[in-house]
């Protein structure tokens, strides 16, 4: 089968690395000091924030990079291409591979803000958490409101603050809640649990959806679901990184959450989806075999859910496209993740032309371009 | 196409339900009364050992019940199917099933034998340990040599020991390991550290292959390698436990075991397949990009080392068969898991003949027999 590509694609997961200068000259004077701000030491780069040193970690930053250079070593931002923290650069590189739009994604908040809502003084917390909102808007997405989505963050350990902060966002531009995968692991109950129904009262009456991307739990301990044992290769925490979703997106399904909003949407970021085919099919195998011991909280089968309102999105995953139908080929998008080691850039038309040789082009289409435009309510052609 | 099955299947999995008398009159008089036994309290049958009392959970005992009955409530000896426990009973339910050989695991020694890995006294644990791979020989195996395939289990707290009873199960006859898959919720190694190699080394040489099943490590603490959040439903556990067995089969694919041992092979039990082709593609992603950085301890792709030696077993996976030749047609088989709730029992051979409708003869008779026959070294044509 042909695949022309006469058009550009979406990515719906990339990543902002802040530069130095977000928080300055944000906040008031008794705070400003205490926002999060870069220091040098030893020659190098690292933010610091209450009692935490955070550097940019080189993974994060390898866009362009061969894989022999791939390092976990943290890197200067002289060191880094500019597109990782320039609007305008970035820019440029989404016009040198190809994409049109981007969804965006915080770095030193964590992918879903959990740096402030882990901070010990949750004042200076909130406003370092909006402020980031702020910034994201007025600079990334003012420098081309068409192609950056903005996603927003909220304050995790209040809900009125969070709704408070949701509508704020909404009125900066905002297109999104990123929101933890994994919020369990800040003590905070998981993703389906009723406690969250208030923001989710709030995010179905806006319309936006919500992205959950893999990692984006605590900034202090692990943000993965997955216990790897001691003594075992980092090979295998990057293998199962992406699928400890599997367990976020089955909370989803099992917890009603989908049933008492049928109109919230989740987004499983990175996760990849070449797992998700099976995952369906064995939820609807418990619920088939199982509901009524649980006394299930759900009415439907979940993969009567999952259609409905639960998506995934991937960079470059054989497996998931020849299980596209059993997903269900509005549910899937792909992604570029720029600038991290994963990363498509600045191959991604040329791997999407190989991936997708065999899938009929109007399916390539809604998987690389159309699905991404309707889930984030884009007023794109 | 045609799936005319002519021919009976092989189960790679099914779980004998041990009767009272597993352990009467076969330890010495000082041990004995300290061995697993079955007490009645409150009208229950529990087996106790040590400080622990064990139930039969209804959920281990389900075949041929329907669903609405199913439950996590103990069950009597006298509830359940006499096929449970008694071997003769067993083979006519195999009949009915259209079952010729079935691969066996221990339910109160745990799958993998942990409970006496675990015991308080270990010269006690060793003696249970050793007493369970003697029956196993001569009752249910006795019973019909051609059709049951008996699984030992090793004490796993000191390797001289684990070897010298690997040679007496070899030599009882039995034609596999039952390992868990989690080695590390007992405090132990992870299951590719070289703390094994010399376990691996007497396996390699033997020519047995190595069974892993989910949820075969601590019989005290959770077995799974996975962190299911406070507050989360039943039915979460029930779906993630099978591709709990992906950061096991991870760890086998990263740690050098499989270089280090190029006979040694596994078989991740119950884990179902679905999942099974995206972890080999990622494991070869991770290969390609993230090799340098860690150093990594193999010579070749993920891949070529889980064609050679790992293989993985399923009951109903769609998903799976959709992408077998993703995974390896020669690398996967079926398995009954009577008589658990999810087991295919009675209607594996209707299940079959639809699921495989649209799979080539060959590939069928592959994956519901000769795969499993070749696996475990049978001499059956």
């Amino acid at each position: 089968m042909e695949t022309d590509i006469d058009y550009r694609l979406v990515s719906s997961d990339d990543h902002i690395v802040e530069p130095p200068d977000v928080w300055e000259g944000r906040l008031e004077a008794k705070l400003q000091a205490r926002a999060p701000h870069v220091i040098v030491q030893d020659e190098m780069d690292y933010w610091t924030f209450e009692d935490r040193q955070i550097p940019n970690i080189g993974l994060s930053v390898m866009a362009g990079r061969p894989y022999e250079e791939y390092t976990t070593d943290p890197v200067r931002f002289s060191g880094m291409r500019k597109g990782c923290y320039d609007p305008k650069e970035r820019l440029l590189d989404m016009d040198r591979d190809g994409i049109e739009i981007s969804a965006l994604f915080p770095s030193v908040p964590g992918m879903a803000g959990t740096l402030f809502s882990e901070a010990q003084d949750k004042t200076l917390g909130l406003r370092c958490l909006e402020t980031y909102n702020d910034w994201l808007a007025d600079t990334w997405c003012a420098a081309d409101p068409k192609r950056f989505v903005g996603q927003m963050i909220v304050p995790l350990w209040d809900l009125d603050l969070a709704v408070k902060e949701l509508q704020r966002g909404l009125d900066l531009g905002h297109k999104a809640l990123s929101f933890p995968n994994a919020p369990e692991s800040l003590g905070l109950p998981n993703i389906g649990d009723k406690h969250w129904d208030p923001l989710w009262d709030a995010v179905e009456e806006a319309g936006i959806p919500v992205s959950m991307h893999i990692a984006s739990g605590s900034m202090r301990d692990s943000p993965l679901p997955l216990a790897v044992a001691a003594g075992t290769p980092a090979e295998v925490f990057v293998t199962v990184a992406p699928s400890s979703n599997f367990i976020s997106v089955a909370t989803l399904l099992w917890s009603g959450v989908l049933d008492r909003h049928p109109k919230l949407r989740f987004l499983s970021v990175e996760g990849g989806i070449g797992w998700l085919g099976y995952l369906v099919q064995r939820a609807d195998e418990v619920y088939k075999k199982h509901r009524y011991w649980t006394r299930s909280a759900i009415k439907q089968p979940p993969s009567f859910y999952f259609k409905r309102q639960v998506f995934a999105n991937f960079l470059d995953d054989e497996v998931g496209l020849a299980t596209r139908h059993h997903i269900g080929i509005e549910n899937i998008m792909f992604e570029v993740d720029y600038p991290h080691s994963d990363t498509t850039f600045p191959n991604s038309k040329e791997l999407v032309a190989e991936r997708f040789k065999d899938v009929p082009p109007d399916e390539t289409r809604l998987i690389v371009r159309d699905n991404a435009i309707k889930f984030f309510g884009l007023d794109v052609q």
